[in-house]
C-alpha cells in the first residue's frame, strides 16, 4: 500500500520534471535525467544523510517509474500541459504524502522531531528545487510566495507530533500526508502568499 | 566553548545566506532555505564524505541558529546591510573557523592531510557555493578573483601541518582558524587578488 | 593498470573543467574548483550512494591531478584549445571507463543491474553536470541533443550484461568501455541525435 503511494508520488513528480524538459525544449535524454532528478532527488538526499541506501537504489519501481512519465509526456505532453491543473492537485498530493513519510523515516532512525520535520521537508521539496536549478531558473520554492515549503513543514510537524504521542502507523501518516495536502490545496484556492522582508516590494 | 564558536560562525554565514535572498526579492520562506543552506551545507557535505550522520542533524541550535538569523534580516535588513563592513569581517572569522575545524574532523576520522585539507576547504566555502548556486547566480568565488577559498586553504594546511606534529586541541584549532582570519582580512583590506590564466583579460 | 586508466580519466574530465574556467573568465582558483569538480564529482556522488569513503579521499592522485591539468590550461590554454578535437576523444575514453568501472563497483556493492547502470551513467555523467551548473550554465547534456549519456548507458549495460553471466575482470570492464567509447565517437563523426518531444521544433 505506501509502495503504490510511494510510485504514485514518485509519478506526479517526474511528470513535472519531464513538462519542464518539454518548455525548456530539452532532448528526451535531458527530460529522462530531470523526470528522475526530481522524482528521486529529494529522498535520495534525505536517505544519505541517514546514512542509508537510498530507497531509489533497493527498488525498480524508483528508477522505472519516470522513465514511464517521460515517455508519457514525451508523446502526449500537449494533453499532459492541458491536464495541468490535475496535475497539480496530485502534485500536492505527492508532496503531502514525501514529507510525512521522510518525517516518519527519519524518527524511526533516531533523529529528534524537529532535525526530522527538516528532512521531512527535504524530501518533499527537494527533487523540485534540484529540477529547477538543474533547467537553469532559481527553484520556485524560494521566490514565487505561493505557500509549498509551509505546508510541507505543517505536514511534516504534524506526522512528528503523532509519532512522539506514539500514534505510529499509516493512518497516522495518511492524516499528517493529508493535512500538508488540504493546506496546499487551499493556498492556491485562495491564493495565500508568504511575506516579504520589511520594506521589500514585490517584483511582479 | 567550540559549540558556541561553531553557532556563532554557523549565524554569520546565515545572515550572508539571508541578505542574498532579500537582495533577489526572495520571500521569507527562501531566505530561511538559504540562510540555512549556507550556514549548513559546507558542513552537511563534509559529514556525508566521512560518512557520518552530520552535526546539523544532530545538534538543534544548528538549525535554529539560521531561522533566528531570517527573522533579523527580515525585519531589519536596511540595518544589517549597513553593517555589511562588520559582517564581512565576521565572515572571515567564520571562514577561518569553519576550514580549521572541518580540517580537524577530517584527520580525527583517519583522512591524510592533503584530503583533509581539501574536506576542510569544502566546509568552509560549501555554503557559499550553495547560496550563490541557488540564487541562480556562478558562486562568487570562482569568478570574483578576491582571495577567500585560499585563505581557508591556508587555515587548513595549517591545522594538519599542527596535527601531523601532534599540537592537537583547541590552542592549535585557533591559530589555524586565526591565520585564515587574517589572510582574508589582508587580503580584502590590501586588494590580493588571484591570477587569471595566462593571456585572459579582466572582465571588468 | 586500472588506476593509471581511471587517473587518465580524471585527467581529460579536468581539461574540460579547467577549459570552461578559462571560457568564463574565472581566476585560478575557480579554474582549479571547476576541475576538481569535474573530475571528481560523479565518482563521489557515486560513492556516497554506495556508502562508502569516497574514493577520491582515499588516493592522492585523485586530488593532485586535476591541480596539474589545471596548471597546464592556465599556462598553455590556447595550446589546449587548439587541440579540442583530440580533448573531445579522450573525453569520450574517459565517458567509456567511468561508466564501466562506475557500474562494476555498483554491482561489487550488491546493487541490481538496472539501478547499476543508472549509478555508472552517474559517474560518467555527474562531474560534466557539475561543471556546466557552477559555470552557470544549464548542462550540456540535457539540450545538446548530441549522445552522450546514451553511450554511457550502453557501455554501463554491457557491463552489467557481462557481470550478470559471470564474466568479470578487467577484459569485460575494457569491451564495456570500449564500447561506450566508440558508440560517442560514432556519435559525434555522424551527428546521431537525440529526438525531442513530439511537436517540439528544436531550438537553433
Amino acid at each position: 500500500m505506501s509502495e503504490i503511494l510511494d510510485l504514485a508520488g514518485i509519478f506526479v513528480f517526474a511528470l513535472t520534471g519531464a513538462l519542464m524538459g518539454v518548455r525548456k525544449r530539452l532532448d528526451v535524454v535531458g527530460m529522462a535525467v530531470l523526470a528522475e532528478m526530481t522524482a528521486l532527488g529529494g529522498g535520495v538526499v534525505r536517505d544519505l544523510i541517514l546514512n542509508v541506501r537510498p530507497a531509489a537504489f533497493v527498488s525498480l519501481g524508483y528508477v522505472l517509474v519516470p522513465l514511464a512519465a517521460t515517455v508519457i509526456v514525451a508523446f502526449w505532453h500537449p494533453h499532459v500541459a492541458r491536464v495541468m491543473p490535475a496535475i497539480m492537485v496530485l502534485d500536492a498530493a505527492g508532496l503531502g504524502l514525501f514529507s510525512a513519510v521522510g518525517t516518519e523515516k527519519a524518527l524511526d532512525y533516531g533523529l529528534n522531531p524537529l532535525h526530522a520535520v527538516l528532512l521531512g521537508v527535504t524530501t518533499a521539496v527537494g527533487g523540485g528545487m534540484l529540477r529547477d536549478m538543474l533547467a537553469g531558473e532559481i527553484p520556485t520554492l524560494l521566490y514565487d510566495r505561493q505557500l509549498y515549503a509551509v505546508p510541507a513543514m505543517a505536514g511534516s510537524a504534524a506526522m512528528a507530533g503523532l509519532y512522539v504521542t506514539d500514534l505510529h502507523g499509516w493512518p497516522a501518516t495518511l492524516a499528517a500526508a493529508l493535512l500538508a495536502f488540504g493546506l496546499r490545496i487551499a493556498a492556491m484556492r485562495y491564493g495565500w502568499r508568504a511575506p516579504l522582508a520589511r520594506g521589500v516590494r514585490p517584483s511582479e
